[in-house]
């Protein structure tokens, strides 16, 4: 296999205790230290210093892959908690403060381990506390690369073949979008929430192109519609843009967390008449909590008519456009404007990975370039629309992008199909188990949307109460009850939130691909065995 | 040393093209395939991927060490230049390509030398093109353990370690900035824009909250003030929060790049007379091409006089704080209300960390809140004060801080000094050697500030010229041709730009801890020997 001239490593016992980083090539002027000196090694670039990096480097490796193997075997705790006073007062050989004096790199292994035993193994196949979970080996191994490689997409000068899998990998999300010849633009940003900004950003510089130039006193008052239920980084796109909270105008849902066209419409005509001017209408596939699908075309059809920009979020519902069963949830998908979908959710991608595509051409380079010549200079030899860093807010951008490629690669997209497909069973699974069972209240009729499955655990000294004020505010700390017990436990982790008038409920998730019917039993068993005595 | 009951790997020999990333416990149902499968290796989690992932990744960690050694020889090219069309195009079995079916781990084994292969090596010591340069091997374990933590910064609740170290940080850069008790708040960001967009939005926020809710409209119109060397990000920040481009009104600076501060208070009596109202004022520490310092005391006066919020970019010139002998350049930077302080440029930590340091503590959160329920639930049973994520504009933020906090363990607040001394040492020997030199025009009088060394060189056919138009036009070309030749034959790299009415010159920086004196040398002997017959 490994047909090149590199050397293959081989590991040896060393001293980490005189070994340091340090590569400085002037001795340390203290006295004493000169001689001591002598016995130390250093690492790279030190002289002599390749063997002792490599040694340094394989028991780094040997904790994370001693890590890696405890995170898929359930007999490991999800967490060992800690309250953030216990953790800053020290724990048995683990200080958090940072000292003048450089440590050993025998204490600097037993931070690395000390760190990864206070953490939270969100690979383990019992963690199901957020929309990103699961520990993708290809994606990390494309992030160790991605590290050691250690550059900056914003210039293909020096990202050649980062740029290139951005711009291919892009392309085929679009294709899979359904813009015709997968036509387009688009970026990978650091976040969904990022990548909302961007499409309030392009629509913005669409319709009132002079707002770049002159500040939004060159627009009427415009105003955006999102639901209620979307994520709440639209809103913040509204305040740090400079539209303002409040014109951000949250749309009604249905009872399943789904926007009610009528109401768009009636909001944008209410809007006009009040001399507003509505600008850029978001559609959630899959919200947050209870992972709704928006109803893309009736939306598209009121943007089109009333000449809006349509963005789809799809940070989380998007991975579901690679599952041939599952895809029709987001039709009309192809109309939007531009769409947010974050690989780092659903696909099981490693933080972060969320990319903003936007269907023109152009438009993302219009709005954000500020051609700033020391970085993007034209004389370059080679074909400079290659550079992306001008169509950026930011100016360094972190390579997310060949961990996401690396896994196309590996699984294909059909790997990425059965995955989604899988997720689905299981909460499907999931939901089929609970939905009658005692003791459960669903918060939503009928099979949810995507992998969230949104329930009410009614401990037993709950379930004769009538239903009003009382009863209300017991429920409500049953979630964050049951939940704390499980975060003392390690055994397991699961979200919790209120929504609207409803108290606070369990939102379950799948997307980690190392979850079987088994932990979805466990979950349970666990709520049922804390909950029992609430 | 490896006391834990942790097993040591071992590697084996693994037939690769046997084993694919696929860990779905459901069979193909393809015909043929369920046969073939049989003799198929899965990694983790499928059943028996414990041994197959651990030889894979060993693997990876196989060519990943190689990389590193041959980063450090300067034997080894530091990129191996070809166009966008023939990386596009496929080198002999490296197709960028993604497509439906997975590929083996010996295809994956195979794209992940290619990557580098083609890529540049930023850790190279003749690497000089951009501020972040070097590869240190400490930093380079924290983003390899980053990553397989694969975690989440927004709440304690999933990243509890690296939350507070995060905290401890900011708090010991806050006290080196000079804050009293370094009291005061912050993030680390996505990168310097963003932490200077951060910036702005605090100081409209501290001014004029009402923005938050009512937008821009609310405001008067706002003026920003930053210099014409300034980075390009403030104006981007400018545009992006709706305050305009032409509202952020560039400064003139002397033939150093460094800010005029009555040009300042100038500009500002200009703005107000036109019924303007100045909100904000950029000083850089450590200009993108010049590596000029403004004068921070001068301009907090201005900023007290006229009680304007004043930010100190620091992004690039933020590590000289750590050197007892260079933080003199930064003097004032106590008085500044917000600093953006890039540890991944001068400090050599890998990409990307970010700094945005407020002196005002709270005004984060109060800028940015947006109390999603989902996510920063009050019912925590920890203090969910810890939870950072709503003082951000992201919603999941990428772990930054661990790789920056690992270095400091190892290296100390004192190996960081030594490296900053080191690398102006460096760019002093570079200055020394070829301001008399035949062939060399300094752009700037005097010894830089900051490790920036801006020239041109001027081969022998244009040393006779009259200046002029025409040898201006020869010249900017001089600098573009050399670079070229450079990356074709992959011995070096190092930057150029124009700046005002400046042609195209060479712009020199150190921040990679493996340069020596030799490599310097290097690079003047390789432009002489390049640029010689130009």
């Amino acid at each position: 296999m490994s047909c090149d001239n590199s050397e293959r490593f081989t590991r040896a016992e060393t001293d980490f205790s005189n070994l340091f980083a340090r590569g400085n090539d002037k001795p340390h002027s203290e006295k004493g230290f000169k001689l001591l000196n002598l016995m130390l090694s250093y690492l790279l670039p030190a002289k002599n210093g390749e063997e002792p990096t490599i040694q340094f480097l394989l028991e780094v490796v040997e904790i994370l892959t001693n890590y890696v193997r405890k995170t898929f075997d359930r007999s490991t705790k999800v967490l060992d908690f800690h309250h953030p006073h216990q953790l800053l007062e020290g724990m048995e050989g683990f200080n958090l403060e940072l000292s003048d004096q450089p440590e050993s790199l025998e204490q600097i292994l037993v931070d690395c381990r000390d760190t990864l035993k206070y953490g939270v193994r969100t690979g383990h196949p019992r963690f199901f506390n957020q929309l990103s979970s699961g520990l993708d080996i290809i994606g990390l191994a494309g992030e160790w690369l991605t590290s050691t490689a250690n550059t900056n997409m914003f210039t293909y000068e020096i990202a050649p073949v980062f740029v290139l899998m951005e711009q291919l990998t892009l392309k085929k999300m679009r294709e899979i979008i359904g813009w015709t010849n997968g036509d387009g633009d688009g970026l990978f940003s650091p976040g969904g929430a990022i990548s909302n900004m961007y499409s309030v950003m392009v629509a913005r510089y669409k319709y009132f192109p002079e707002v770049k130039t002159k500040g939004m006193s060159a627009a009427p008052r415009l105003v955006l519609f999102t639901s209620e239920h979307s994520h709440y980084s639209i809103k913040k796109a509204g305040a740090v843009l400079g539209f303002g909270k409040e014109n951000v105008i949250l749309l009604k849902t249905d009872e399943r967390g789904r926007v009610i066209p009528a109401d768009l419409e009636a909001k944008i005509i209410d809007a006009k008449q009040k001399g507003y001017v509505p600008l850029f209408v978001n559609a959630t596939a899959g919200t947050t909590v209870y992972g709704a699908f928006d109803p893309i075309n009736d939306i598209a059809d009121i943007c089109e008519k009333y000449n809006l920009w349509l963005h789809v979020d799809g940070a989380w519902g998007g991975g579901l456009l690679m599952s041939r069963k599952h895809r029709h949830k987001l039709s009309g998908i192809e109309r939007a404007n531009s769409v947010t979908w974050n690989p780092h959710k659903m696909m099981g991608v490693p933080l972060q990975c969320s990319a903003i595509l936007v269907r023109e051409k152009g438009i993302l380079q219009g709005c954000n370039s500020m051609c700033a010549g020391y970085l993007f200079q034209p004389d370059k030899q080679y074909d400079v629309t290659y550079d992306t860093g001008d169509k950026a807010i930011q100016c360094g951008r972190h390579v997310d992008i060949f961990k996401f490629w690396l896994m196309w690669k590996a699984k294909g997209t059909i790997g990425f199909e059965q995955h989604i497909d899988r997720c689905l069973e299981l909460s499907e699974y999931l939901y089929n188990k609970i939905k009658n069972r005692e003791g459960y209240e669903m918060v939503f009729e009928g099979q949810p949307q995507h992998t969230n499955v949104c329930f009410w655990y009614i401990p037993p000294s709950l379930r004769g109460m009538p239903h009003g004020d009382k009863r209300r505010e017991k429920l409500h700390m049953v979630a964050p009850k049951i939940k704390a017990m499980m975060m003392e436990c390690g055994t397991t982790m699961v979200g919790y939130q209120p929504q609207g008038d409803k108290v606070n409920f369990f939102r379950m998730v799948v997307s980690n691909h190392a979850v079987t019917k088994s932990d979805i039993d466990f979950l349970i068993d666990e709520i049922e065995r804390l909950g029992h005595d609430l």
